[in-house]
């Protein structure tokens, strides 16, 4: 590869001239091999924040950051379908979708991420599950697609490794809030790890990492062109994230309610979100022939048990243990369980998700560090939601705990995070509604 | 002193909110302890790039640069004054006026840098007098600032720390073209350096590091302000460097034309920039209570003789070789000398003054890096300037060279610097004008 002075391209950015594909892949290969440094990275990140980057020159920001490391080839193997939500609090669809996708007939092969600020990550959840394991060789990973047709797990060391870079310093430099950033991170990671279908669920509101409604459409917008761009089918929703989705926060719980959902019994907005999430997988990967043929495979592969079953088979195949969420009254539990009592009798007319996931964060359900991980058994479990009417007395949410000084400040922040004791509000969630690209 | 995530000033400069005197502070400390990181230094000088700085800001800034490590006090020392160029091509006016103004009554203890870019530093001029030493201590700069009135030395090594880090950084990154960066940088270190009064050539045109007259124009008045917000007298002259300052353009040329300047045979722009410049710091610094006796004073100190022999003085001190000066003949000189001759004859209409820059750097005549400085005899020495008749046949310059090659590729570039051959040109040089502060 020729080299080039990496401030060529900084400088570029910084003006807002116009950049070359060779130019972003060689500075790209710099990050990768250390030729660049620290402050011309992170100079160069902060560029992008105040200047913006074209469309044309995400997309193939994002080709070379799949580029810098491995890229899987799943095209062996027969409708591969990939699931990203750019988080939020409560989300657990991945647990619900990607069973239900793979149960109507897609490979889901899918690489998710740990907890990052307020939101929860799909991989601690899954290993609050005892015994089982995410950190798979791409060998094991791509077996278990083969042969389960379901895999969900932490991405491999060389998944994208100019991203890991970047995304480090993007965090250390106050350079994380920009949608071509975000973008091409995300994107870069899903082309890698090299399924034909990419489904995005774009949250906005409080709970969101992007809370404008205006810049989560512009991310979807960018991430689907992006995508289509390399090659790939995308479909993007965007979706309000200003409550907890489901009733369960907490990484045991949010299993727990996932498996509920498989079962037939789980809370109507996440049953919706991932029904929803999981036909357009299987119609953009080929299963389907039309929107409604994909609707009605999804709804068959949830209410025939074929999804839980799914999900269970991946469950054993990664070494979990399986008998817990077969029989959910065995599963571990937090030592204390007590409730946050309503004081004014009325409707619920607001769950704010971010103090949710503070209270959450307080019970010491969150990721710490990269080292120090949740405690898997606490978190908040909600008994009233938007849209329902609780009286004086009654529980509102229950709180799990290990600690009783957490339990108390955990208390206090949730009953901030919980507006009770007004009219009945007008509608309840919305599931969101589906972005074309840039 | 109080420690903040350094995000949220980065953060701040990026949104382009205003920051406070503290948050600043409190981030160049960082900077010199090194508790901000180089991605972080970095991040932050990109945002001020994009985002500029308010002028209150860089006086901040600039206040807590120069206090991040040893300030001089010259408190006890007469009449302070210091003067500074942003650099540009033949511009010897240091080795003129400070001696000029030290001659009139001034105490000039100034600190200098090396060459930059392509422009000349007076470090590597003076260095090119045979014992000549520039590494002073602290205690043996301010020695000679009392016994002698005279010195000018580089720069200590605790002088403004955090200025050494984001210099060094800016130029890693791409991120020198900043007002308010340059201000800060250059203020920093007069500020540190202790003079009461302050007189700055600002430069514009081709040849200097802020071509553009109207950002040149920003940089002036923005440090005129910074310097008075702390308590400095100061002046800026807006001067334009399109050709060389002068006729010599070479380290030991520069320094003989210094000297013939003193001795009243030097070129008229040098000569009267030089006295514009020396009287702004005899007036500032107190020694004469009106600008036009401040111009009296200076033109009798370079008339008298008196300067040159203050120059000769500072030689001395510094171990110099003063008897080269006395008698310019015995000067040691390049091994091979020739002319550029004229073509087409014709007046000289323009002489690029960044494409002579380059032909002596083709000659070795340049600084390469920190550890590897010019050739101190080489250089360029016009023999016909802008608004000089030439006749085809007649030398337009002398080159100084070591090196036949270097001497033939360095006389290709040198022929196109200059335009000769066209109408009378309307006008000579213009030694600029004084400029308020922001």
């Amino acid at each position: 590869m020729e080299t080039r002075d990496p401030r060529e391209l900084i400088e570029a950015t910084r003006d807002g001239t116009s950049l070359t594909e060779t130019a972003l892949r060689d500075f790209v290969a710099g990050v990768t091999d250390g030729r660049v440094t620290d402050g011309q990275a992170a100079a160069w990140l902060m560029a992008v924040c105040c200047r913006g980057l074209s469309d044309e020159a995400a997309a193939w920001l994002t080709s070379a950051m799949a580029a810098s490391g491995e890229q899987l080839d799943l095209s062996a193997l027969p409708h591969t379908a990939d699931k990203h939500s750019t988080g939020g609090v409560g989300d657990k669809t991945t647990l619900v979708a990607c069973p239900i996708a793979a149960a109507a007939g897609c490979t889901v092969a899918k690489m998710s991420g740990r907890g990052l600020g307020h939101t929860g990550g799909t991989i601690d959840k899954l290993e609050s599950i005892p015994g089982l394991r995410t950190d798979l060789s791409t060998d094991g990973f791509l077996r278990q697609a083969r042969e389960v047709g379901l895999v969900v797990a932490g991405q491999t060391a060389d998944l994208a490794p100019a991203d890991k870079r970047l995304y480090a310093l993007r965090n250390e430099t106050g350079t994380t809030e920009s949608v071509p950033l975000i973008a091409a991170s995300v994107m870069s990671k899903k082309l890698a790890a090299g399924a034909g279908a990419i489904v995005l669920d774009v949250k906005w509101g409080s709970g969101a990492l992007v809370a404008p409604r205006e810049e989560a459409l512009q991310l979807a917008r960018l991430m689907v062109h992006i995508g289509e761009a390399n090659g790939r089918r995308v479909a993007a929703l965007l979706s309000p994230m200003d409550r907890p989705l489901g009733r369960a926060v907490g990484n045991l719980l949010e299993v727990r309610e996932a498996v509920e959902t498989l079962r037939g019994s789980g809370p109507p907005d996440l049953r919706a979100l991932s029904l929803e999430l999981a036909a357009r997988m299987i119609e953009l990967s080929g299963v389907a022939r039309s929107p409604e043929e994909a609707d009605g495979r999804a709804l068959e592969a949830l209410e025939s048990g074929r999804a839980l079953a799914k999900l269970l088979a991946m469950v054993r195949a990664q070494g979990g243990d399986a008998s817990l969420l077969e029989d959910p009254a065995r599963m571990p539990c937090a030592t204390l369980v007590e409730p946050l009592l309503c004081t004014a009798g009325g409707w619920v007319t607001a769950v704010d998700a971010r103090r949710v996931a503070e209270a959450v964060e307080l019970l010491g359900g969150a990721r710490l560090s990269r080292e120090v991980g949740p405690d898997p058994l606490v978190g908040i479990v909600l008994e009233r939601t938007v849209g329902e009417e609780c009286r004086a007395g009654e529980p509102l949410a229950w709180l799990h705990a290990n600690d009783p000084a957490r339990l108390e400040t955990a208390r206090e922040c949730l009953g901030r995070a919980i507006t009770a004791g007004g009219e009945m509000p007008a509608k309840g969630a919305d599931p969101g509604e589906w972005v074309a690209g840039a």
